[in-house]
This record gives C-alpha cells, sequence and structure tokens, in this order.
C-alpha cells in the first residue's frame, strides 16, 4: 500500500504542461468508432450517428473524497474513471469515451501522475472507453481530479430517474455497505500507522471491502443483463451516496412514495463481521454508507419473473403512491421515514 | 470591484450539496434542441442528429488561473463559460451546452456562488448555450473550476490544427495582448490596495484592457464571418497562451514552418501606450501573454480576396515548408526562431 519513496522523482516543471500531456497519453490509443479525434486539437470530435448521447461530469478532490495515505494513485486513476462510468450506466447506456482534468500541486512527481494514469489505462481497457481529452494544470495546494464521461444509447432504451409508478418494484444489483465499511478499515489502520509506522496491517480478513472501497467497479454488467433478460426499468440511478439517499431522489423525481424492506437489503457477510468489529447497525451503514456504485432500478411488477432468483439482482421494496411517503419497513414492522442522511461533502 | 462585505451571508451547509445545485441552476432554461434531458439525472441527454459533436474542457484555478482580490465572481463565472466556447469556436463549431464543476472551500458563501452562476448565466443567454449539469462540492482550501464545453458541426466544416499547408496565409481575428496588459495593471493596482486601501483606482483610462482580461469574448463572430465569406480555414486554434505558443501548435500539427511578420501583428493602441507606461516590449506581450481568446487560423492564398480589408481579420505571416522552422521576422528585417514563451502552469 506504502509507496517507495526513495526511487528518484521527476519534478513536472521539467516537461511543462504539453510535453506532461503528450507523456501522460502516449500509451492510450482510441478504440471507438465515434470517436474521430481524440487528445491534440481544441475540442475532441465525435459521431455518434442516429444514437443519443448521454454526458456526465463529477470530480474527486484530495482531503475531501480521497485520502492519499491510503488510497494508492493507480487505484484512484480507475475510481475516477469508473465512478463516471457508472453514471452512464445509471441511464442505461454504454459509456464511449472520458475526458480526464488534473490539478496537482509542485509536491507530486511525474512518476505520481504515471501511476493515476496507468489506472485510467486500465479502466479505459477494460471498460472499452478511449480517454479524448482533458486538461492537465497545477494547484496551490491538493490534487483535484474532475472527470467527463460520455456514452450512447437507443432512445427507447434510455431510462431517468423519473419514470418509476406506483406498485413498481424496487430492485437493487449486488450489496451495499461495503465500501464504507472498508473506509472505516484503512481509516482504523491509518491511525495505527501513526502510533507504529513499522506495524504492517493485515487486511486479509477485509480484503473485499477494502476493494470495494479502493477499487470499486461500475455495473456495465447488470445493463447487459437487463438488455439480455428484455428487462427495460422504469426508472434508475447509481448508489453513490448510500441508499436512502438514492431513493429519496428516485421518489422526489418519479413522484413516488416507496416501502423499503429492512430484511431485504443485500449485505455481504464480510459488511456484517466488519460492522460488528465496529459497533455500527448494517442497516444504517448500507442506508446511509456512500460509493458501492451499485445500481437502483424500479421495474413493473409484470418483469418480476424475468428476474426472479437472479443472483446478481435483489427485489428490496415496492413504490407506493406520493402522498404516503418513502419509509423504511424495519425488521420488526416498524415504518421509519427515509431521510437522506447520505454523503453531504458540506458537512 | 471590491464585494461589500458588510450583507448577510448564508453557509452553503445550510443547503446541502442537492439543494444547493437547486438552488443555484433554477433560474436557467433548456433553449437548445439537441439538449433532450439537462440537469437533474446521472446524466445530460442529447440528440445532435446526423452533425458531429465537439466535447472540450478546461480547467480554472484560484491562485493559478485568478485572484478574486481583482476578479469578481460575476466575471469569474462568464470568464470560465467563454473560454470553453472559445475551445468551440477553434474547430469552426458552434457551442450548444456546458457543464459546470465547482469545488469551493467554506470561506464561500451562497451569495458568492449566485454572483459566479449569474455570470455563467449571462454567457449561457448571450452565446445561446444550455447549461446541462456538473457537480458542486467542497475543497479544502481556494475554488476550482472545471468547465466542458459542447457543441456540433457539419463534418465539412470542422477544422483541425492539423490541416494547415505551405505558404497558407496566418490570419488573426481581433487584437492581441490585452488580456495580459490588464492583468498587470489589475495587479499593480492591488499592490496600491494594499499600502492604502481607501485609494480607489480609476481604471477608465485602462477600461479596454481591463475588460479584455476579465471579461473575455469567445469569437462567435468570426465562425459566423467566415461562414457568410465561404472561407473554411485549413487550420485553427484560439489563442489562449499566447501567439507564439499558439503558432507552434498549429504548425507542429500541420507539420509546416512559418514567418510571422512582427510590424504585422495587430495591437490596440491602449495595449501600446500600457506597454510603454510598464516598460514591456509590445511584440513580446502579443507573443507570450495570453488569455485573448482571439482565433489563429490558416487560409488558402486564393482565399485572400474574401478577407482583404476586414477590419476584423489581420493576416500577420505565412506558412512555409516545415524544414524551415517557425520564424518571427521582426521590424528591421532580423529572422528569430519562434519559442513557446506562453504561460505554464508549472513554471
Amino acid at each position: 500500500m506504502f509507496e517507495n519513496k526513495d526511487q528518484d522523482k521527476t519534478a513536472l516543471q521539467q516537461l511543462g504542461e504539453f510535453g506532461l500531456i503528450d507523456h501522460l497519453t502516449k500509451n492510450f490509443s482510441i478504440k471507438q468508432k465515434s470517436t474521430l479525434k481524440g487528445i491534440g486539437d481544441d475540442a475532441a470530435v465525435f459521431d455518434f450517428k442516429n444514437k443519443k448521447v448521454l454526458i456526465s461530469t463529477d470530480q474527486l478532490i484530495e482531503g475531501i473524497h480521497f485520502d492519499l495515505s491510503y488510497m494508492p494513485l493507480k487505484h484512484l486513476g480507475y475510481k475516477a474513471a469508473v465512478v463516471n462510468i457508472s453514471d452512464i450506466c445509471a441511464m442505461n447506456g454504454v459509456a464511449t469515451q472520458i475526458m480526464v482534468s488534473l490539478a496537482v500541486s509542485n509536491r507530486f512527481p511525474l512518476e505520481a501522475l504515471e501511476e493515476f494514469y496507468a489506472g485510467i489505462e486500465l479502466a479505459c481497457k477494460i471498460y472499452k472507453v478511449d480517454l479524448v481529452g482533458g486538461d492537465t494544470t497545477s494547484s496551490e495546494k491538493g490534487m483535484y481530479i474532475s472527470i467527463t464521461a460520455i456514452g450512447t444509447s437507443n432512445e427507447e432504451a434510455i431510462v431517468y430517474r423519473s419514470g418509476a409508478k406506483p406498485n413498481d418494484l424496487l430492485v437493487v444489483s449486488g450489496d451495499l455497505g461495503g465500501a464504507y465499511m472498508g473506509l472505516q478499515v484503512l481509516q482504523r489502520e491509518k491511525e495505527v500507522f501513526k502510533v507504529n509506522p513499522d506495524n504492517q496491517p493485515d487486511l486479509t480478513p477485509y480484503s473485499y471491502i477494502v476493494e470495494r472501497q479502493l477499487k470499486p467497479e461500475a455495473r456495465t454488467d447488470i445493463v447487459k443483463l437487463l438488455k439480455d433478460l428484455k428487462v427495460r426499468p422504469t426508472a434508475m440511478i447509481d448508489i453513490s451516496d448510500g441508499l436512502s439517499s438514492e431513493i429519496l431522489h428516485l421518489c422526489n423525481k418519479s413522484e413516488v412514495g416507496c416501502h423499503l424492506y429492512e430484511e431485504k437489503i443485500p449485505l455481504d457477510p464480510t459488511v456484517i463481521t466488519a460492522c460488528e468489529e465496529f459497533n455500527l447497525d448494517s442497516t444504517l451503514v448500507a442506508l446511509s454508507g456512500g460509493e458501492d456504485y451499485e445500481l437502483l432500478f424500479t421495474i413493473d411488477q409484470k418483469e418480476f419473473p424475468k428476474i426472479k432468483g437472479n443472483p446478481n439482482l435483489t427485489v428490496v421494496g415496492h413504490l407506493t403512491d406520493m402522498d404516503q411517503g418513502a419509509h423504511l419497513i424495519s425488521r420488526n414492522n416498524t415504518k421509519i421515514p427515509l431521510t437522506a442522511q447520505g454523503w453531504n461533502s458540506f458537512n
């Protein structure tokens, strides 16, 4: 996890702004037919033919969204790409290109940016997206990442947050709370490291949740699965801020209420064990811990047979009329109003 | 120029991240037919029909690209939009949408962001672009702006940096060096203000160059003019870093050399006067001072009659074979190699 600080480092000034961009992006190739021109002009140029175009942008900021004392730069580059690709998935689209803008202070040597771009490159390879542009500049302090993801879809396939109807089923992919518990483990190890820098942490028991935090994946496989199953969700959103907050967005945009069943929320056994160890309520962690990048979507009840028993998908509740509000139905059958306790960077 | 610090201010925490976005963007409307869905979902959705799509992204960072002690936030918002729209102009395209990402520390109250978005809104109105998304989050220190501009063009109209040929004419729009000299004036007034805060600067004699710095415009009018004149440039770039640096980019991508004539470089009289006052060489200011956002382009010689005498356009030189290199031909007929002394954020 910890960098070797002894190797020779190259100051960014030695390359200059344009030399730096050329150096960092020289290994990237263009694979998408829709990319007519990638890096190297005033704008990238695309031919999306008759497809509809999806564009999303997101920031990751040092000290707010990540801590480089436990986030390796290659993982950070990978994660920055993935969280934006996830937004395209949430529209039921296919990501095709990304742009990466980066601002770093002079404490970052060239080798650090090479690591970051190695992560971007890996994500581009795995998710089959082209890096088509961006901007690299200096900051007074810290590292600022801004990514724009571009994708396409046929018009009839696009799923908005606003299409859900009362009685639709509420479905989540994968399991929840892992990324948040991984963060708890990493933060604890950071505190241990501060006291005893020679202590090498054994993260083996936590490998699943630590990986959920450091190397999340975008559920492009779920978008494909839904297409193969011929299920078109009525509404969809990705779970970046916690289940509770995302359900409220979806209910708000669709003008519906919902019943979310506590007992149905999918949790990995590692998450449950870690919650016990940290004395945290696993339901609260799933509701309010963010960064799982699973998909939350709604389907018409008549589609249920198509997804029934699929190990990747869990029905966690159903929608109601808006005037009934959004509620968690607890294990002891208490109705608790859902509140957006998801992550808010301004608090 | 200086804000009234006494008015009541609203802390960003009071609204939270989503309340903040809703509040700041509630006045924006969608005017472009190609925008199917703007702000409010995981991604914006577009239908560009048979047009080719242009996307560009750029960052503006406090302490590196701007100084809030003399840059009013409304101007900053306007400029942030304009410099990105300028990139679309440089492809000979028409900007249609922008996305604005912002990270600010808690020293910024809501009213500051309202000012910034008022500038964005004005630019959207004047340049007929839709605000279609973005991201607003907190930073540990300072203000970080990242803008993505989206535009369209017919394939045959798109102009790259790479299409110039030997003997093509080198043309610039408007005049150069104003933005840089405006910055010199503002930085001088800042030093005066530090010594004597009661001194109210009289910027009237410098209004043209100060406006070039604080409120630049994207040359959408030149893109339209070229279309009306039926002139398709062979290559084009916008002048953000200084004439010298942009000529070298263009020569490099087009694999040509050039002769740039010092006596032809268009300078406003205010720039010449300010250069004398600051004891700066006006040619060097035009070559290396950035942020004018004029267009630099090349045309086939046979197109010359179409642009001859146009007050918006100046032929400043011509292209040569690559092996002849890129040179400035000085007023006393000396041949001086052009070097990229343009602005580099890492120096």
